[in-house]
């Protein structure tokens, strides 16, 4: 299956099918020099893979995990274009995460002012999310995602068959950010959550959940107002992972308890059996008020108040103003 | 004066009168935190002059010249926003040269993936060329501006008294950039600075290449095509610069001399007599193989020749790949 997302002069393609990086020649532009970013994560045979179809083909692999996605690390990879001779016809592919896509995509984005960036996202997670839409960026002192570009890529390959390798916490991750989308638009895909296995329907729930990103990004690209809504479970999420990082749990694990308080009594009620049923945290033994001042340091605080998405119905979202003690109460649901 | 740049969803109005500065607040929305970067070249007023009317102003001044335009100074910046608590709704104004607004420009292109940048240039060069155009960026590894983004300010004000306190040599380096945009768009601006004195109608000729700018960049915002024009006189302007700075020469003046050996006999018999009229420099004693190895070195260069623009007839242009022979051989004409 094909998406065309349409931004204007910004449009591209996701092309959705299984064993697609095997012949990934013949949807990119790969008759030039390509860097090729992935992480130690990832098999290695998924970039080795790719560099067999391109021209000049550089491989950076760069270690695992949140750490990667550094100015440090950003230069390093500026560094590598420049002594390789990357030009601004030449190109930057993301084999990888989310944390890969975020740092290859802010890459292409800054060198030259801009080269041809493409996404193959190999988890669940970038692959019903974080790979369109054009977010990149670098986390920095402290703070995620502060700096980067909305840079839209040239193309995006989901090739499912990149999942089967995946152990299966990393498919909950990813299930998380779907069943998110699912809460807030789709009742459908939300009743498939609740009545079927989920491990079984894969590439139906990736579909399902791209078609709503897709609709989404293209009503707001920038995030002014309705692409907010896909921010439903991160602000306490975001909280809990700045502590979290620590204890070793995942961003859609984060997520999964950060829904949890912003849903009404009745949405809760069919969400929470979801999460136990994915094998997702449903309740966490954090200090309230600790995740709360992480929280007001997120970079969505303002004055008066954190614009939070709250669910209390199933396929609708809005979004409200809650000040600490809101919030402060909020957390004590989960 | 108002110009009106049409490029879509990132349009805006540049706006050009004498005195601007003392009410910026009628043209910019600062009723906001408000990040002022400027450098210590501009006299100290300027900053000040915005800062008192802006809600929440926070000054910064960096060194002067081309080394403030680093990864580390832009990094601090950053800083700066985030120790002040800025948000996404917050802005950056640029008060200075180039240097200062590439720097500023790329910070606020880059922090929470794009602030809003307003640009008050403060030097001829800046008024006629830099300011508008959305080219942001740092230098990185020793090459010139190939760290950046295309990110276009939401207002640029072009205050012609600012020019008042700058010394002869910074004017006539703008008049370079101004020149030559004449010699390859504007056959009558050119005559004007052939039979006028170019110091006496300053307005009229930012205004005239502010026209020729708008209409360039709005047919070619990225550099895909005929922007590519506006680099006459740069390809070796860029060779001599990478030495000449330690000799001190401005970039404008760079600038012209590249701009001799790219002109036809007829264009370099008008246009030299106009360069030494301004004052700037119409020979070199650089060694030629020197600056020949420093142009290879730069971001323009491709493989099989470096594409220059060439001016045969006054108000035209055309683009032409030379290889190595044939730019010793342009050198040798200065």
């Amino acid at each position: 299956m094909n998406l065309y997302l349409d931004l204007n002069e910004n449009s591209y393609e996701i092309i959705i099918e299984p064993g697609l990086l095997h012949k990934a020649d013949r949807y990119l532009d790969l008759d030039r020099k390509v860097l090729i970013v992935t992480d130690e994560g990832v098999p290695s045979a998924y970039a080795q893979s790719l560099a067999e179809q391109c021209l000049e083909p550089v491989i950076v692999t760069v270690p695992q995990g949140e750490d990667s996605k550094s100015i440090r690390v950003w230069e390093s990879l500026l560094k590598t274009m420049l002594e390789n001779g990357f030009k601004r016809t030449d190109a930057v592919v993301a084999i990888g995460g989310g944390v890969v896509g975020d740092l290859a995509g802010f890459t292409a984005a800054s060198y030259m002012r801009g080269v041809d960036f493409y996404n193959i996202p190999t988890t669940v997670l970038s692959q019903v999310d974080s790979s369109i839409g054009g977010k990149t960026a670098v986390n920095f002192e402290g703070i995620k995602n502060i700096v980067g570009a909305f840079y839209q890529p040239k193309r995006v390959l989901i090739d499912t068959d990149l999942l089967n390798t995946l152990p299966g916490r990393q498919i909950t991750n990813g299930l998380a950010e779907a069943l998110k989308m699912a809460a807030c638009f789709d009742e459908e895909l939300f009743a498939l959550f609740e009545k079927e296995d989920p491990f079984a329907h894969l590439p139906e729930i990736i579909e399902a959940s791209l078609k709503i990103k897709k609709a989404v990004v293209e009503q707001d690209e920038k995030e002014g107002g309705i692409r907010k809504a896909l921010n439903f479970g991160h602000t306490i999420g975001h909280g809990i992972e700045s502590f979290e990082q620590l204890h070793g749990l995942y961003h859609g694990e984060c997520v999964a308890l950060g829904m949890i308080p912003m849903c009404s009594e009745e949405v809760r009620g069919r969400l929470v059996p979801i999460l136990e049923k994915l094998g997702l945290p449903v309740t966490t033994c954090l200090d309230r008020k600790q995740v709360l001042d992480a929280m007001l340091h997120d970079k969505k605080a303002v004055e008066g108040g954190v614009t939070c998405v709250l669910c209390e119905t199933i396929g609708h979202f809005e979004l409200k103003k809650l000040d600490a003690d809101a919030l402060l109460e909020r957390l004590s649901r989960i």
